[in-house]
């Protein structure tokens, strides 16, 4: 038995309309009438029905968010940051997996759309500039994040990918590593080209030119690590290092090493991406690149929600440096102690 | 410029009604006006408002979840579940969080509810039973999980926790430990007095009386576990062991072992509960209890989309059982290497 606006307008003796005007605090109704409204709501147990009311006023409490996997450590930080910044604004949160595949980030997308949110923050990997532009032209409150299209930068939060694997590869070189290896993400996203791109400048700008059998593919989290690693070693290359795509990644690696007697950081270096937790609790603990992901999502939700009122200065871009966070995966090459690799 | 389905009607020269009886799938147009109707939708890019329709057909395609903390490994994994069963069925997820406060869950599960989500699965641990034994009378699609509230047990999908902590601390005690601690959650939920009270069961059996300052607590994370655990090293109890209340805590405590010099598990052993993915990855690799949360969270969400349907089988009841993992963090007690503790 459900309650409807037409008991409420009956009990309070008002017309339905009047009833709608006070659920959606219209200023078109007496202090009285409004309390006559309110009493009966609350002796009927009445639930204004949400999909009624964003009908009414076009708009919805609801905000969407798009990520590749909720359940993985990076994105479920992205996805409290926009929350924490939705309940700020009283408003909820709908989000979609996309699982870095074209035709769920598109259908994600498109019911987020369908459902009104107001403010959308997608992190889009697989769809095409032009569709996301489509979307983008369709929906002023949507924001792109961790990835910058032309044209719409006051609309995109991004990260300096390359530069980030730079930095990595500064420091290990910088120890006298030559042979450093790549652990690199399999997923069809441009993240692993940009990171991969700033490993081989680095590594140019040695004069180190890595074979091609230096990098190892597999999946961007810890079973993914853990398997790159199991190839790198099988093909017994003599590196004293790798770069990770990924923290998850590095953490594999790191297990793959101690299983087999390699010390790290005294046989063998790592360095990391992302700075999630994990890597404050590895032992030893992880030097890796922070990648400022609550900063970042906080402020695409602020744009999201700017950009739904109409308030976007589109003047503005958004482009966030990593930086370089120094823990105990690192050391200098030893020449006596290099293990056969 | 929005499309509304007033401009669909005019162009494919039929009533709104019409229109919106294709849209919904309706047995009640014919072949020649749904192919009418679908060609104005494709040639005007009209997309339906998924607020009408879900007023139109009294439901929504999407399903509503509230966890304690999205970013959280062990609620990760919950969402995750979730939202596979909500794709296959195309349904879309909603999430709320909760942080274990009262006033965020009941907010949480108005919102869902308001949004005429048609299933609701929700892990509520700091509201009342008859608080959500209202919300259940008011949505038939509304399953708990990790609580079990008589009289709905078929609407209830929950962990022996006792049991789970009992065979943790049987373990311990098999191997020989007598002095064991307890690294306890701070957040005041009753899987904190379950998993010590099967603590305590277990000790109480072996006729061991562990002192109040055997306990220490913390939030139920990394952090967390690192404070219970300097906590108790500064106590100097000659603990040989401790049970902690999750897998985060105990991979916490680990590194304080380490950096103290304290061996896992020469030294020291230690059992985690719920088998999140970095239990497999702390080193040595940490012996725990199962918590079988993607399985529970799987029949929750079948549950709930039943329950929406009206095709729940009330004599049912959902107790999974936790189970042991042996890895590698326990060995048996030697009085010789005991240290100062």
């Amino acid at each position: 038995m459900n309650i409807t606006i037409r008991d409420v307008a009956k009990r309070a003796s008002v017309s339905v309309a009047t009833v709608s005007r006070v659920l959606n605090n219209s200023a078109l109704t007496s202090k009285e009438t409004r309390e006559q409204v309110l009493k009966a709501v609350a002796e009927l147990g009445y639930r204004p029905n949400a999909n009624a009311q964003a009908l009414a006023t076009q708009s919805s409490d609801t905000l969407g968010v798009v990520v590749m996997d909720v359940s993985d450590p990076f994105f479920g930080a992205l996805v409290k940051a926009v929350d924490t910044v939705a309940q700020q604004n009283h408003k909820y949160l709908l989000i979609g997996n996309s699982y870095h595949q074209a035709d769920k980030e598109r259908h994600a997308i498109e019911v987020l759309i369908r459902q009104r949110c107001n403010a959308l923050i997608v992190h889009a990997k697989a769809l095409g500039d032009a569709e996301l532009i489509a979307f983008m032209d369709q929906v002023p409150g949507m924001v792109l994040i961790n990835r910058i299209i032309t044209g719409y930068e006051h609309r995109c939060v991004g990260l300096d990918n390359v530069l980030g694997a730079e930095i990595a590869l500064r420091l290990l070189l910088s120890q006298g590593h030559q042979r450093i290896g790549y652990l690199g993400s399999d997923h069809p996203i441009e993240d692993g080209p940009l990171r991969q791109r700033g490993y081989t400048q680095a590594m140019a700008a040695a004069g180190i030119s890595p074979a091609d059998s230096w990098h190892a593919f597999a999946s961007p989290d810890l079973q993914g690590g853990e398997a790159a690693m199991v190839e790198l070693l099988g093909r017994n290359l003599q590196l004293s290092a790798v770069f990770a795509y990924n923290d998850a990644m590095a953490a594999g690696a790191m297990a793959v090493l101690k299983e087999n007697g390699i010390m790290v950081p005294q046989h063998f270096s790592l360095v990391g991406f992302d700075d999630i937790p994990i890597a404050r609790y590895t032992s030893p603990k992880l030097t890796t690149i922070r990648y400022p992901i609550v900063s970042m999502a906080t402020l695409a939700t602020e744009l999201a929600l700017k950009g739904a009122a109409g308030q976007l200065d589109v003047q503005s871009s958004h482009l966030f440096m990593p930086t370089l966070v120094r823990r105990h995966s690192v050391a200098p090459w030893q020449n006596e102690v290099s293990v056969t690799l």
